[in-house]
C-alpha cells in the first residue's frame, strides 16, 4: 500500500495520501487552511510547514524528515532570496513520501523586517476572508478576443477554483493598466466571506503581492482600540487606542441617545465623529506598522449596540426605550468605503452580530474569545460598563442579558472618583487594626508607604480613585469593619479613629488628606452597592434561567475587568461565589474576538451560529429582578453564601438575618443601619 | 384520479396538479414566471391570468372556466377597488378544478392611467431580475430581540423563499423608519440576477409598492436611445433619444479614441459627458412616464466596445490598435450609483457582453433580438456604422466580425453627403432613358416631381444626400448605365446628356441644380465602393468560415439599416444575394435586445451563453480579406452572382471578365476604367 497517513497540527485533521502528493495539496483536500499566494510556484513562501520528528503513538504515526521529499527545487531558489528558517519546508513543493505529522506554524514571517508584536499571546488559526491569488495571464489574442479581465478570470478559475467572481466596479477602469504593468502577472485579492460563498474580486496588484492586512477594532463608548494584523501571517503589526470623540456629545450611552433625540443633526454628527476617529487611528496603526492604508483589505468592527448603530449611520433612538429594538442584529457585511472608512477601495467591513438591544457585537466578540459555548464548565462572562453585558453558559446552553449598573464602576458618581489615568488610585489596602490605608497610584511604581512614593507623587499627582480602586477601598472597608454588610459606614469608629469623619448626617472614610482630600462617603458606598446589586441581580436571573446556583469560572472583560482584583470583586459580591483563581481578567476580549473574526472567517460563522442559539433575557421584564437586586445590596449578598471565597478570604461574620435565614423574602424598601458584625 | 392537466401559455409548460391548487402555485412549480407583489393576498393584482375556453386537441385538454374555482374572495375585493378586465382572474386566488389552458397576459395593466406605448410591437415574456416582495413583519419583542431588519428577513424568507439576502448598506439607516411608516408592512425590492443566485435587498418601501421600473438604453456613438419600462407589466412607458455629446470630442469612434490618447483628461471628460446625457435622458423618460427617478430599480445598457468602455470609465486606448484588447468582454453587473447614474440608490446596471474588440454589446443585443442562434435558417445580421458589426449563423453555429466600412454610409466623405435630417435626400429614382432624377427629401412628403414639392422645399430646403440616399442614387446610376459595374461614371454620356458633367479629370452626375448644387462625383462613387467592399468582404469571410455561399435572410440593424432600401443594398452588393423580401430593416435591434435583457433575466443568460459560443474572426488577420475586398469593389460583385436578386431586378448585363470567369484571381491593385457594359 502506497498511501501514507498525514496528520496536520494544530487542527488535528488527518488523511491518507499517495506517495508524491504535495503537502499543500494534502492539506487542501482535508480542508486545512495553508496560505499560498503564488499558487505553488515556490515564490511567495507563505505555505511553510514543519515536519515533527518522532513517534506519535496516539495517532499511530512515526513522523520523520525522511518521510518528506528532500529540500530542493523551488525551496532552494526561495531560500536563496528570502529567509527560510531551518526545518521549514514549502508545502507546495515538498511531497509526502511516508507517514507525517505536519505542523502549520501560525506565525510564518515572510517580510521579516517587521517586528512581531501581538496584542496578546493568543495564536489564532488563520482562514481569512481575503485570498491573495497570483496568476499569470495570457496576452491578448485577436483570434480569441476575450477581454483582459475575462482572460484573467479564466486563469483565476483554473489556478484557484474561483468561478462566477463578482467584480468591484472600480476595478474595471484599472485592470488593463495593472495587467500591463505586471507584464501579465498579477495578484488578485479575492474576498470570499464564507467557503464556497459568493466570491468578489476586490483588489488587483501588478506582479506578486505577498502581503495583505486587516484591522480589528472595538468601538467602546469611552475608548476605541484597534489592531493591525497581517491577513497572511496573522501577526499583529500595531495596536493603538484613542478616546471616542462622541464623548463630547454625551459621556455615557444614554446621554448620546438623548443627544440624537434632541438634535436633528445629532446622529450624523456622532457618526461622522467616530468615523473620523477611526480613520485617524487607521493612519496611526499603518504608520506604526509601516504599511499603506490601501494595503488594508479587510476590517472587523465590534461595539455595543449604540456604538454599532452610530458607526453604521443608524439612528439609535429605538435603543433608548422599550422594546429596545435593534435596527439590525445579524452580522453586517458592507464595503468599507460605504462607511467612509479610508482603506483600500475594495476592502470590506464585517461586524459581528449583536445579541440583544443592550448586548452588542462587543459581547458577541468577547463570547467568541472566551468561548463559554465551547466549554463543558459553566462560564460567566461579564463586561462591566455603565451597562453590564452578561453571558453565561456552556456547550449545552448559553444565556445573555444586560443590567444597568450605572456609572459608579467607571468612577463617575463617586465623590473621589475619576477615570483610570495617571494620578488615579487603583489599589488600596487598609490595616485591620489601625484602619490606616496604603494605596498605589497609576503612573507611580511604589505603594504610598514605600520609599520614593512622595517624590513621584509630586510629579504625577494623586488626584482621585478610579473604578478598580473604588472596588478595593470599599471591599477593604468592609473586610476591616469600617462598613457593615449592609453598606453603612460605622460612625461609632469616629470616636476612636480620625479616619472616620462625620460629613453631614453620615460618616466618611478619609483615604487621603491634603490637596486634594480624598474621602469615601456614605453616598459613594451606596452608589457602588446599587451598581453591584444590579450586576449581580442580572447574573442571578441568568443563573435562575439555567437552574444553577454556582458557576465554574468567571471572565471579567473590558477595561474595568482588566484592572479589578478578582478577590475584591468577590468580596463585594459583584459576581457569584467562585474560586478566586478561576476569576480572571480577560482583557479586551471584544477586541480579541474582532481579531479572531478578522483572521478566520470560520470564527464568523461560529459566533453567528452561537448568537442565534443564545437565549436572551430582558432583565426589566423579569419579576425576580427586584428581589435579587435587594438581596445583592448587601456585601457580598444577603442570601447567597460565598463558601469558596470564604476558604481563601476571612470574611466578616455575617449578621443573623432572621427572615432571610427563614427563607422569607426581605422587604424591598427595607434599609438597615447599625453594625451587625459579631 | 384527481390530478388535472394545466398548460400555461405562452411558455407551453404543463403539469398535473391536484384539485384546489392555486393557479399561481401551479405556475411556480413549473417555473413559469407569474408576477406577484403581495404574495397571494389578492391586493396587488399582478398575478392576473385568463382561462382559454375550448378543446385543445393537440394537448389533450378541454379547457373551460368551469374548471377553475368561481370568481370570489380576494378577487371580488380587488375588482371593487381596481380595474379587473372581464375574464381576468387572480391566479393567487383562483384554484385548479379541472384541466386548463391558462394564458399569462404579458401586458397586465394595474395602474391603468398610463398609456401603453411600446417601443415596438414585440411582446417580451417577463422574468425580471428585480422582485417586489410585500411582507408583514412582526413587531419588536423584548423576549426575542432580533433586529427589525432581521425580523423582516425572516418574513421574506418565509413568504418568498429568499435566504442569505445581502443588504445594500444604505438601507441599514432607513429600515426602522420605513417599517414604522408602513406600520410593519413593507415591500422589499430584491435583486436576484439569476434564479437561485445571490439575492440582494436593494430597496425598501412602506406598505404595498405595486410598481417598479427599469430603463434599457443603447449608447450609440451618434445617438443614445432609451426606453422606460415597467418591470412588473413589461409596458414601455416612454422612449426618448438624444445625440451623444461625445461628438464634440470626435465625430467617429477612432477620433474619440485619439482624443483620449492625446488628452490626459479626455477619457474622464467623455465618460462624464455621456453619463450626464444619460441622466438627462432618464429625467426626460421619467417625466414622460410620470414616475420618479427613484422608481427605477434596474437598468440595462448596450453600446459598441468604445461606448461600452467609456461609459464604464475605462480608457479605450487599447481598442485603438491591434490586438484590440477589450478591458472586459463578459457581462457587467454593477450598482448604478457606481457609474453616477441617478436612479434609485439600490438600482443595478447590467451590460450585455461584448463579442469582440470591434463587435460590442450592441451587436450582442441585436443578436439577442433577432436570434440567428435560435433559427434553422442561416441569418446575416449587419449593423452598419463607420465600423460594421456582422453576425452570421444559425442554431448550429454563429460567427461574428467587424469590418471598417468608413464613414461613407453615414454621408461623410461624400461631396453632397449629410446626416439624415430634414432637407436630406433619402430616396432617388433615375429615368433609364432621360437619366433625369427624381427624389424624396426628409421632411417633405411629395417626390420632387410631384405637386407641392417646390412649395415645401422652399420651407425645408434641399441641402444634401443622407446615407440611404447615396446608396439609392449610386444604385440607380448603376442600373441606368451612368456608372459601370466597376464604378466608373461614363464620360461618353456627357456629350448627349447635361446631367453628366466633367469635373476636373473625371465625370460627375448632376443630381440637383440650383443652390446648393448637388453632384455625385467619381470620388463619391469610389467612397461608397470602398465602404461596401469592406462590408461585403467581412461578410464573405464569415460565409467562408461557415463554408456557405448563400444566406437565407438578412437583418439590417441600426439607423442606416432602418432607412436603406433592401433592393438597393442588394443591387450595390452591400450584402450577399438574397430574396429582397428576406432582407429586412430590424430597427434599433440593439435597443430591443437591451429591453429583452431588462425584462427577462433568462435572456441575459441566453446572450451570455451565445456570445461564448460565437466564433470571432478578426478580418485584418484573414489573408482572403483583400481578395474578397477587390472582388466586392464591383457592382454588385466581380465574382459572386446575384441570381435571386436578378429574378426581381433587371441588372445590367455583366461584362465578361475573362480571368475571373476562368477562376483566376484578379490582380489586387488592378484598376480598370472604361465602360464594359454590353
Amino acid at each position: 500500500m502506497t498511501d501514507h497517513l498525514v496528520l496536520f497540527m494544530p487542527s488535528g485533521k488527518r488523511g491518507r495520501f499517495p506517495t508524491d502528493t504535495p503537502v499543500l495539496e494534502a492539506a487542501r483536500q482535508l480542508g486545512v487552511h495553508v496560505e499560498s499566494v503564488c499558487g505553488g510556484r515556490g515564490i511567495c513562501g507563505r505555505c511553510q510547514v514543519e515536519v515533527q520528528e518522532g513517534v506519535f503513538a496516539k495517532h499511530g504515526i512515526t513522523s520523520s524528515n525522511e518521510h518528506i521529499s528532500p529540500f530542493g527545487g523551488n525551496e532552494i531558489r526561495y531560500a536563496e532570496k528570502r529567509d527560510l528558517k531551518a526545518g521549514r519546508r514549502l508545502s507546495c513543493t515538498a511531497k509526502v513520501l511516508g507517514d507525517l505529522v505536519v505542523d502549520i506554524p501560525q506565525d510564518t514571517v515572510v517580510n521579516a523586517q517587521v517586528v512581531r508584536k501581538d496584542s496578546d499571546g493568543r495564536v489564532i488559526e488563520r482562514n481569512p476572508a481575503v485570498h491573495m491569488c497570483y496568476v499569470e495571464v495570457d496576452e491578448p489574442d485577436m483570434h480569441k478576443p476575450l477581454g483582459d479581465l475575462d482572460r484573467m478570470l479564466v486563469q483565476i478559475k483554473n489556478d484557484w477554483g474561483f468561478s462566477n467572481l463578482q467584480i468591484d466596479a472600480y476595478l474595471y477602469a484599472q485592470v488593463q493598466k495593472i495587467l500591463r504593468k505586471g507584464d501579465w502577472k498579477v495578484t488578485a485579492a479575492i474576498h470570499e466571506p464564507f467557503e464556497g460563498g459568493p466570491a468578489i474580486l476586490v483588489a488587483l496588484y501588478p506582479g506578486l503581492k505577498n502581503e495583505a492586512y486587516g484591522i480589528a477594532c472595538d468601538i467602546g463608548s469611552t475608548t476605541i482600540a484597534m489592531h493591525l494584523s497581517s491577513l497572511l501571517s496573522g501577526r499583529t503589526l500595531a495596536s493603538a487606542g484613542t478616546s471616542n470623540p462622541q464623548i463630547r456629545f454625551g459621556e455615557d450611552l444614554m446621554s448620546r441617545v438623548s443627544y440624537v433625540m434632541m438634535n436633528p443633526e445629532g446622529r450624523e454628527g456622532m457618526t461622522k465623529a467616530v468615523r473620523e476617529a477611526l480613520n485617524e487611528l487607521i493612519g496611526k496603526v499603518c504608520k506604526e506598522g509601516g504599511i499603506e492604508r490601501t494595503d488594508i483589505l479587510d476590517t472587523v468592527f465590534v461595539g455595543n449596540p449604540i456604538m454599532h448603530h452610530l458607526f453604521l449611520g443608524i439612528d439609535p433612538t429605538e435603543l433608548g426605550g422599550a422594546p429596545f429594538a435593534l435596527a439590525v442584529s445579524g452580522p453586517v457585511n458592507v464595503r468599507a468605503c460605504e462607511l467612509d472608512i479610508e482603506v483600500n477601495p475594495g476592502a470590506r467591513v464585517y461586524m459581528l452580530p449583536c445579541i440583544a438591544g443592550h448586548v452588542g457585537a462587543d459581547a458577541a466578540a468577547a463570547t467568541l474569545t472566551e468561548g463559554p459555548h465551547r466549554q463543558d464548565e459553566m462560564m460567566l462572562l461579564v463586561d462591566v460598563g455603565t451597562n453590564a453585558e452578561i453571558v453565561l453558559g456552556n456547550k449545552a446552553r448559553t444565556v445573555a442579558a444586560s443590567s444597568p449598573t450605572g456609572p459608579a464602576f467607571e468612577g463617575a458618581e463617586i465623590s473621589c472618583g475619576q477615570r483610570a489615568a495617571p494620578g488615579a488610585i487603583e489599589r488600596v489596602r487598609i490595616d485591620p487594626v489601625t484602619l490606616e490605608p496604603k494605596y498605589r497610584v497609576i503612573g507611580i511604581e511604589p505603594w504610598s508607604d514605600e520609599p520614593g512614593f512622595d517624590e513621584q507623587a509630586k510629579k504625577v499627582g494623586v488626584t482621585g480613585v478610579c473604578g478598580s480602586g473604588i472596588i478595593e477601598i470599599i471591599a477593604e472597608m468592609y473586610l476591616t469593619g469600617i462598613v457593615s454588610e449592609d453598606g453603612v459606614i460605622n460612625g461609632e469608629l469616629a470616636a476612636t479613629n480620625p479616619r472616620i469623619v462625620l460629613s453631614g448626617r453620615t460618616y466618611s472614610y478619609l483615604l487621603k488628606d491634603g490637596e486634594p482630600k480624598l474621602m469615601v462617603s456614605q453616598n459613594d458606598v451606596r452608589a457602588i452597592q446599587l451598581g453591584k446589586a444590579a450586576l449581580y441581580a442580572g447574573i442571578k436571573l441568568l443563573m435562575d434561567k439555567l437552574s444553577i446556583t454556582t458557576v465554574d469560572n468567571i471572565g471579567l472583560a473590558g477595561a474595568f475587568g482588566s484592572f479589578i482584583d478578582p478577590k475584591y470583586a468577590l468580596v463585594l459580591g459583584l459576581v457569584p461565589d467562585c474560586e478566586i483563581a478561576k476569576v480572571k481578567a480577560v482583557g479586551n476580549a471584544a477586541g480579541t474576538g474582532a481579531r479572531m473574526a478578522l483572521l478566520n472567517r470560520t470564527h464568523r460563522r461560529e459566533i453567528e451560529h452561537t448568537v442565534t442559539r443564545i437565549e436572551k433575557i430582558e432583565t426589566a421584564l423579569e419579576s425576580d429582578f427586584q428581589k435579587h437586586f435587594v438581596n445583592a445590596m448587601a456585601f457580598p449578598n444577603k442570601v447567597d453564601a460565598f463558601p469558596r471565597l470564604a476558604q481563601e478570604v476571612q470574611l466578616p461574620v455575617r449578621s443573623v438575618d432572621t427572615d432571610a435565614a427563614d427563607g422569607i423574602e426581605p422587604g424591598v424598601a427595607r434599609r438597615r443601619g447599625g453594625r451587625r458584625r459579631g
